[in-house]
């Protein structure tokens, strides 16, 4: 899981927030929440989870820290943010501001199986699985056609990471509402511990020479693929004539 | 420029309709208008410019076809745009219909420059420039990010056909609502006549195998890239084990 940490509240006024958050105990439980869309909707609902959430049922206290399952916390993430939604509601739509977010909860609890999440503003979540071993919120368009053509179920766990970050270095590229420090967590099945837990900074070496050597990539790639054969017959005499050196024909 | 041809109002409602037209009489003029979003709202603005606007200062009706210049054919889409919205609004708001529109225009009238605008629903528009050589509308994003690194003012006329089709390509893979045939004008400046009008089939061989070439250019490319060297010091005895063989570190 990663996210980039940058923010906006217009063009003018950019911040870095941290948005992927880990929840961990070694060899209990890791959890981590990487958030999206309206940056106080989903603080105060994180917020409100560490001081827990009222279980009408129970009548107990719920922390996103002693859930249960990957289930429960979830579903605990949904209430969370649907509160704090109907809280804010009146005042922010007075304001028009947007208050659309999505999360991602991935992790494991002992005893469970390993699981991620995505959890939409109503507070309903979809799981992630083999045929879409995937998932994105937030700017998620201009970096997902690396994806849909690379990753697999069966993809390895750091070629995965590889990619991912060429994912992102696209919608950096792309959109300057999103940028580095860049936070992730790898965990492994089982392991109940993360494994690797790293913010890439902005100067870091190693991401931007994947950035620079996945462009000469890419201009290899497209420069080696033939130009396209069209050409239309009634003209072919008016139009070749401009492209003889090197043209398309 | 070019189109794809896919429409809907609904994932059970998909239909084929040209997205790009093109006006043309050789020697004298080409404009092109390429269109997304709203299909009723595109195709009744054309219409209507078919028919002639009533200019209100003058009294005379105008067309798209006998604009004078590119500049006040871009105005004279921008006033349709607002004539069919305004007309349409009331029925389609009570639908919660949304009407959002943009259009591109591209072309050439004797006498004037070639040109390249942006139109949006309120009638206003941009020109392409030196600085940012393409413009896209509709589902834009997931084939940006090859344009953002690929595509130069000076890039050769088709090796931008090849790219684009690459980065159509690339948005047809990741949104069922995008996909051919796809159409495509290529104009050179000051030719006054299209050189390639041409409509690529589902079933065409050469983007087939571009699809298929550029699937395999991105998986050699991030094959070779070397994997992120980041591994955490304090567990590395514990996380190495499980990545012996081919890991990371």
């Amino acid at each position: 899981m990663f996210a980039d940490t940058r923010t906006n509240a217009g063009f003018d006024d950019v911040s870095t927030y941290r948005k992927l958050r880990i929840y961990e105990t070694p060899g209990e439980r890791v959890l981590a929440v990487a958030t999206s869309g309206n940056l106080s909707v989903t603080q105060m609902a994180l917020s409100v989870l560490a001081e827990g959430l009222l279980n009408p049922d129970t009548g107990e206290l719920e922390t996103l820290e002693q859930a249960p399952t990957m289930f429960r916390a979830a579903q605990l993430i949904g209430h969370a943010i649907r509160k704090v939604k109907q809280d804010l509601e009146a005042g922010l739509e007075a304001e028009h501001v947007d208050t659309r977010v999505s999360l991602l909860l991935g992790g494991q609890i002992r005893g469970g199986p390993m699981r991620l999440f995505m959890i939409y503003d109503a507070g309903n979540f979809i799981e992630c699985g083999a045929d879409s071993p995937y998932l994105q919120i937030g700017e998620y368009k201009y970096g997902r056609p690396i994806l849909v053509r690379a990753v697999r179920y069966g993809t390895e766990l750091y070629d995965a990471l590889k990619i991912g970050l060429i994912s992102l270095d696209s919608t950096i590229q792309s959109n300057l509402a999103v940028g580095p420090p860049i936070d992730l967590l790898v965990l492994r099945r089982d392991a109940l511990c993360s494994e690797l837990n790293y913010r890439i900074e902005p100067d870091e070496p190693y991401f931007r020479e994947l950035s620079d050597r996945w462009s000469e990539a890419l201009r290899a790639a497209h420069t080696n693929l033939p130009r396209p054969p069209y050409a239309p017959p009634p003209l072919l005499e008016a139009t070749i004539r401009p492209l003889e050196k090197g043209g398309p024909v």
